[in-house]
C-alpha cells in the first residue's frame, strides 16, 4: 500500500511539535509577525520561519507580507479536515468499547 | 520555554504517520493481532510492533497478550485529549476570521 502525503499527513506532522502548537495558540489571539512569534521562544527568525513554513504547507497558517514584515494568521478552517478524521475515529473507538462491553 | 513531551505531543506524533493512521482505522473495525495488522502493508512483524508501541505510548491503542499472539484494540477515549485541544484552536480560528471580517 503506497502512501502519498496528504494535507492530513502534513497537519498532524506540524501539530506533533510543541513549539508549533504554541505558535498556533498564540495566533489564536490574533495575527502576529514572525519576530513577535520568535521572541517568547528565544528563537532565531530563521528557526521560526522554518516552523511557519511547515504550518503554511499544512494549511494551518496563512502569511502575508506587510511592508518589511510578514504577518501570520490562523488559516480559515485550519482544523476542519483533521477534526473530521478524528471524530470518525472517535466514533469507532466508542463502538469498539461498546462491543467489548457486550461480550 | 522548555517543553516536555505530553500525551498530546505523543498522540500527534503517532498520528503524523499514514501507516499508523491506517492501523487505527483498521482497529476501528474491531481488535486485531499484530500479524493481522502487518499483513496488508506487507510489513514485518518487527516493523508493525514498532508502530504499535508508539500508538500504545500515545494512549491511542491498548494491547493484551492472548495465548501466543498480542491483540490490539483502540484505547477508550483515545482521541479525547487531542479533540479537545483541536476544538479550542478551531474556536480561536473562527474568532480570528470574524475579527478580520469586521475590520
Amino acid at each position: 500500500m503506497v502512501q502519498y502525503p496528504t494535507t492530513v499527513d502534513r497537519a498532524f506532522a506540524a501539530l506533533a511539535d510543541p513549539t508549533r502548537r504554541a505558535v498556533l495558540e498564540r495566533l489564536g489571539g490574533g495575527s502576529a509577525t514572525v519576530s513577535e512569534l520568535a521572541a517568547p521562544f528565544g528563537m532565531s527568525l530563521t528557526g521560526m520561519k522554518k516552523h511557519i513554513r511547515l504550518l503554511e504547507e499544512a494549511n494551518l497558517v496563512t502569511t502575508e507580507k506587510v511592508g518589511r514584515t510578514r504577518s501570520c494568521t490562523l488559516a480559515p478552517y485550519a482544523f476542519e479536515g483533521i477534526s473530521i478524521w478524528l471524530q470518525r475515529l472517535d466514533r469507532f473507538a466508542h463502538v469498539v468499547q461498546r462491543t467489548k462491553g457486550a461480550r
